[in-house]
């Protein structure tokens, strides 16, 4: 575990300025995390998140394992030499995938079943079975599986699937913990073509050893502030994690809902642990939840949102494809550093949003994360200077003020 | 007509190497321009095109005047700082898209009526009119009207469609050179946003002047040795052009006779003005073309295949899906600076074909213009040194020994 480390040097109210460590580099937080689903966020280029201010990426195990296998990625190098990106990463372990995407599923104390959407296939999701894949795909953090239920489910619903999940987790960590001692299973059988470069399972004695990496527990709990507390203490309880995340928000619940969750977590985990909140990635989410003690984050919503020409500005979210911007030739946005902003105006962006020229798509999903980063790294600023909480109420008035909320 | 001009240094046989000047630089042939139908080379920046190598680059002036409008394109500044592209630009007149996409048409001596496939609307595609959108729109070079007909059509059919190409020819030089002396129409009723900068259009005195532009022939005859002969001739008795397109091939003909029809054409045009084949992009077809004396090429082919996986290389196309690249991590060829070849390796590039990620068909497309530029720059350096013919026989005969073909 001495690969990863976390400190921090600031603190306004619950807000935090610190530094989260990995085996790939260090990590300013607070810090926005853009989702490379398939290792590749969607459309844009590596060094274009990286000029964009990322340093740290998710990719998600559930795809990687249907496609092209973690056992391939494994012997492609693992997560980082496949995606050519050099910096910290995270797997999430695909529960979230097996409950929204696949065809078939059945849940049981063993784990999920399911069927493979593209293929029909049948799949054994188990806790034991998601570390041999995270392990093999090689993130420097990866996710515990967990059972999700439906937002706004019942106290009882809620509390069955948040027992559970203490219960994966506790196999999650005695498999991580194996795969440590005993090294991963040999990969047989692949094999390259005349002329290609050997793989890396084919050097068996050092491929079986498992990449150092940080298992983090995932809070669930619904909005229940008893539950919250109970999946809390029941992962504290029951290992020294490098960092604990807070899933099961932002799926439809108010947001006074989720803010009081956040309320109700942060003084209950350790101050010298990173916090993960995961799947967030709205800009006034993240101001709320970074002033609640909340250090890491992520979301699909942010690119997904962008390819559909929604932006987020200063004054609110925008639409690029409203009529005004036919004739606009104003700069997209006059404080972002990205691309749309700097070398385009909004007549243009509208015209390739209009035409469903991939450029579009490309350029304001690349300027939505632009802006999260450059929120983040302000945010930052401000927990140095020991003035967050007046910064970021002054930003979150304008924000809300105008725009599309 | 001053602010064009063509000199060529060398020739190999037919082929030459050439300099063609125009109000936005100096293009050196032979010359392979990207296709920007809707001002924007499909899912690319335009620094990437730049840096791919692309000196001259075209847009439609049929989708453009569809959306935004001509009018439109003319108010934000023109064709150039619309697209943010400095360099030499083109505009095809639209007639195959007229003939191609349109969802009715009807043709007559008068021009061509269609309904725009988008919102059902009736439009007339006359050569006057065609004149008057690609003034507005304000590329370098625009083309003629010309009537489109199948490939393969009987000779009748294709002496018709030549004699009426030639008649069109001719109120197209009417019309361009009315715009020249009367200026253009002005354009009233556009406004902007509060605190958005005025549009060209609203300063009326220099906005009515059209830009300098040169207005290109187009020779057809379909793969008739006599038509093309009569159209040619057509063409040089009706004006004096800063270069000649020929036009009608590539569309399903052997070929042999496409090959036939550039002997045909080269020793009939005149050596000091550059001839730009529409629509031929193939690696091997546009060395044939060189060598037969043409100078300037654009085709949709290169970046349609790159979005489908079809990659050129020094040893033919080859399919990044194919399964022996699941575990291929060479690049994708040895010999190209593009950054998928630079920065991927072959087992990452078929994994974002394979699991939809846009970031593959945007490399891939691009990989196939960067070829396509660096095969140019190649053959220049070529004639250059006086040995473009050894050179290009032993690169066709490679190029042709393996891969797809």
């Amino acid at each position: 575990m001495t690969a990863f480390g976390f400190r921090t040097s600031h603190a306004n109210g619950h807000a935090r300025l610190g530094w989260f460590t990995t085996p790939h580099g260090v990590v300013e937080t607070p810090a926005f995390m853009p989702v490379g689903t398939h290792a590749s966020v969607r459309g844009l280029a590596m060094q274009e998140i990286r000029d964009a201010g990322a340093q740290m990426i998710l990719a998600n195990a559930y795809h990687l394992y249907l496609r092209p296998g973690d056992q391939m990625v494994r012997a492609l190098g693992g997560l980082h030499a496949f995606s050519r990106w050099e910096g910290p990463m995270l797997t999430d372990s695909g529960g979230y995938q097996v409950f929204s995407l696949a065809r078939y599923r059945k849940v049981s104390e063993e784990g999920v079943e399911f069927r493979n959407k593209i293929d029909g296939s049948l799949h054994q999701y188990t806790p034991e079975k998601v570390m041999q894949i995270e392990r093999n795909i090689g993130a420097d953090v990866i996710m515990q599986l967990d059972e999700l239920i439906e937002g706004g489910s019942e106290h009882r619903a809620s509390y069955r699937a948040m027992e559970r999940s203490l219960r994966w987790l506790e196999r999650c960590r005695v498999e991580f913990e194996r795969l440590d001692r005993d090294g991963r299973a040999p990969v047989r059988g692949l094999t390259v073509p005349d002329g290609a470069p050997a793989l890396s399972t084919q050097d068996m004695t050092r491929d079986v050893v498992a990449p150092p990496q940080a298992l983090f527990p995932i809070v669930q709990g619904g909005t229940y502030a008893d539950l919250r507390t109970a999946s809390i203490n029941g992962i504290l309880q029951s290992g020294d994690w490098a960092g604990i995340a807070v899933g099961g928000l932002s799926v439809g619940e108010a947001k006074s809902a989720m803010y009081d969750t956040f309320d109700t977590c942060a003084p209950l985990l350790p101050l010298d642990k990173p916090r993960y909140l995961m799947g967030v990635g709205f800009p006034d989410d993240l101001l709320e939840a970074v002033s609640r003690g909340m250090d890491l984050f992520d979301c699909v919503a942010p690119t997904r949102m962008g390819r559909h020409g929604t932006v987020f500005t200063s004054d609110g979210k925008v639409q690029i494809q409203k009529s005004s911007n036919r004739t606009d030739r104003r700069p997209l946005t006059d404080d972002c550093a990205c691309p749309a902003c700097m070398q385009y105006d909004r007549a243009y962006l509208r015209h390739l949003m209009v035409t469903e020229e991939p450029l579009g798509p490309r350029l304001l999903a690349l300027h939505n994360l632009t802006f999260l980063m450059a929120l983040m790294a302000k945010a930052r600023e401000q927990l140095a200077a020991g003035e967050f909480g007046a910064w970021s109420s002054g930003w979150l008035s304008r924000y809300r003020s105008k725009g599309m909320g």
